[in-house]
């Protein structure tokens, strides 16, 4: 059983905790078989809750299938400033789901006050539309490299899960004043929690919240969103409103938003409390004590090379390769500086920017795209290439995987390093 | 001859500069000999500029004697929250200009008005008094050990160049009001710039600037300061009034406050241009172009251990040793984890903190303090100690000063190891 009922629809839903490592741990609880005939447990409802999901382009290597989770290749990423809707990864922790826009309602609350403001997908198009240009990244982007290290619990991302897309929809900040919170109210509370329509069999939602001064910060740019690079919000990108928190964490950015709440705690989700945070390398799962770290909000530096992919084989011409990646930085820090080196460290290389943001500080929320020539000494048949950047703070990545370990296998910002093959 | 005129003053000015390297440089430009009945430079005032100079507690180790630079012992730093007055680093270039408070004046201006501000001290502590406690840190602190690793040019600061002190004094942001300045006005403008009392050879003062949103964000916290620790500011900190910029590097912190320049160009001054800049390992002297990296603002984290201090011998107590220092952050970032490792890295001790700053996010400007108890394997009589820290971006230390050194010795910011004797 599960949450008081059959077990059934939980593997259904988390269909990723159905292997033989939870089954193994089960496995040691088992004091008998029930007879058929005694198994009173009717489950009413054995349809797939994924059956209705969006179709998704054949590029998005899923990570896992049910909840859907997946990246484009490493490679295409760099192509575009803006990643291009149906490439950009997917980060889905519950089914998708099916909101029709005429009864669609967002809630927003102010804790303490009685009024709740309900707004329709029309109501909240008469607010000033904005329109934020913003990289949005997963906790678990690189856990694969970390994985090696040591083994971590988590979806075994690749380095692109994240992307860069044009965010349109009202600010969060003018719809929290036009539902009635005024600028001397704000210290009273200390959090913005965002609930949403995708739920877990018990009927809970999905929810996060994020420190209230950046919802009502000028320089905030937190957007209610329901255009993404022009176009009408995917159903994968939270159809028809998320909340996009530049420079933060994409699990604060809330797809499928169904309420809002100025609160004077943070959300009290799973995904707040007991997922996504960060621990010291010698935490384990048996001395972890989620309480002792604080939620992931902005992110830290970090950069990957695209082009090559690790492993490929590259031609040299005249004497050279070229090598191309991201780098970006949490809380609207701009980079200031991508090294690449060849030779181990020894020397580095500084990057020339493709693509970098034209915002002003401390508003730099999209990525830079940078590409950097390397000189191949003759002979050489293989090389290790690194990355790492440097932001406007002067913060820079952590060298190895080893001393950032953390046993969910988030943060992994440590240097980007690829092996290829030259010709 | 320097700046048109006798080379005599420029070298008691700049004394450091009077060393082998330089006159080893000048050596070659040499075409002959002054006849000594040709010399008609007459130097009107060869009087020492650093004759008026405070005196400092025994405790303080100059880097310099002039200009005045000198730190603490590490120890003593961790033994107070608050750095007392008379051990807290000072980081003069110049001599310390010697202000009478009836006499001082601080102008406000914002280009394109015709009117300017002039302010009293009395003025000044008309306006509402603020107290912001924040730690300066000098972007040398910890350049002694850079410099171990390849020589880099700069005063050779230990791990004590920085204090944690409550600022006193007048908001900028109300300042700024009160000179004109309209919110609506400040898209206009990029750049509050300072400009001190202190005074090279040629006239020209000390200068430095901020990016305009820090000094007019209510969450910036920018203090002009005429109190420190609830004392009479001291003459080596500025007096009668300094800039104090939270989680802004020192040399933004402007001593000896005589103007104040809203405006849309950074400041021209040789300190925000062509110094307090990183760059990439592989930059040289050759190759250097300060026009290429931004000026240092916010400060990347970064932490020391202050006791024991580096080579000293230590009792083993219960099969243990305590080890002790400071965290830091700039841009507001709170520390969230001090981790301490005594066996290379292969395990980490996760630090107790003894003061920690109660502030709200983003507005942790001061350090904490932390502790830890590091065990000792029986028959160990040497030991070394590493330290890093972890912000609320999650951000972390880099592992080695190879990969972030750079040609000034600034962002000193790798893990700090020191070694112990155990008896």
């Amino acid at each position: 059983m599960a949450a008081g009922n059959a077990v059934d629809p939980f593997w259904m839903l988390y269909s990723i905790h159905l292997n033989p490592h939870v089954l193994n741990i089960l496995e040691k609880y088992r004091i008998g078989n029930l007879d058929p005939k005694d198994n009173n447990d009717v489950v009413s409802d054995m349809s797939d809750p994924f059956a209705n999901e969006p179709t998704r382009h054949p590029l998005l290597k899923p990570a896992s299938e049910k909840p859907f989770n997946a990246e484009a290749p490493e490679y295409i990423l760099v192509e575009n400033f803006l990643t291009p809707n149906d490439i950009f990864y997917v980060r889905n922790h519950l089914p998708v789901p099916d909101i029709q826009v005429d009864t669609y309602a967002l809630e927003v609350e102010i804790e303490g006050k009685s009024k709740i403001l309900t707004l329709s997908l029309d109501d909240l198009k008469k607010f000033p539309k904005h329109s934020v240009t913003s990289t949005v990244m997963c906790a678990g982007n690189r856990r694969s490299e970390m994985h090696k290290v040591k083994p971590v619990k988590g979806l075994n991302w690749g380095a692109a899960a994240l992307g860069n897309a044009t965010w349109t929809g009202a600010s969060l900040r003018e719809v929290l004043e036009a539902a009635g919170l005024s600028e001397n109210e704000i210290d009273k509370y200390q959090h913005i929690q965002f609930e949403a329509y995708d739920t877990d069999t018990t009927g809970s939602p999905y929810g996060a919240s994020i420190p209230i001064w950046k919802g009502v910060d000028r320089r905030g740019d937190v957007i209610l969103a329901y255009e993404m690079n022009g176009e009408t919000l995917p159903r994968d990108h939270g159809f028809p409103v998320r909340a996009v928190v530049p420079g933060v964490v994409g699990a604060r950015n809330v797809k499928w938003l169904a309420k809002i709440i100025v609160a004077s705690e943070e959300s009290q989700s799973h995904w707040q409390q007991k997922d996504y945070k960060g621990f010291s390398p010698s935490t384990d799962w048996d001395t972890v004590d989620y309480s002792k770290s604080p939620s992931i909000q902005e992110l830290p530096v970090t950069s990957a090379i695209c082009q090559p992919m690790n492993n490929a084989t590259v031609d040299v011409k005249d004497g050279k390769i070229t090598a191309k990646g991201y780098a970006w930085s949490g809380g609207g820090q701009e980079i200031v500086r991508v090294d690449v080196s060849c030779d181990g460290g020894k020397t580095w290389h500084v990057a020339k920017f493709d693509f970098h943001d034209a915002n002003k500080s401390p508003q730099h929320w999209s990525w830079t795209l940078w590409s950097c020539d390397l000189p191949v000494p003759k002979g050489t048949n293989k090389m290790e290439i690194i990355v790492k950047a440097v932001d406007s703070s002067y913060n820079t990545q952590p060298e190895l995987f080893e001393n950032i370990w953390n046993l969910r296998g988030v943060l992994n910002n440590a240097y980007h390093r690829i092996k290829v093959n030259l010709k």
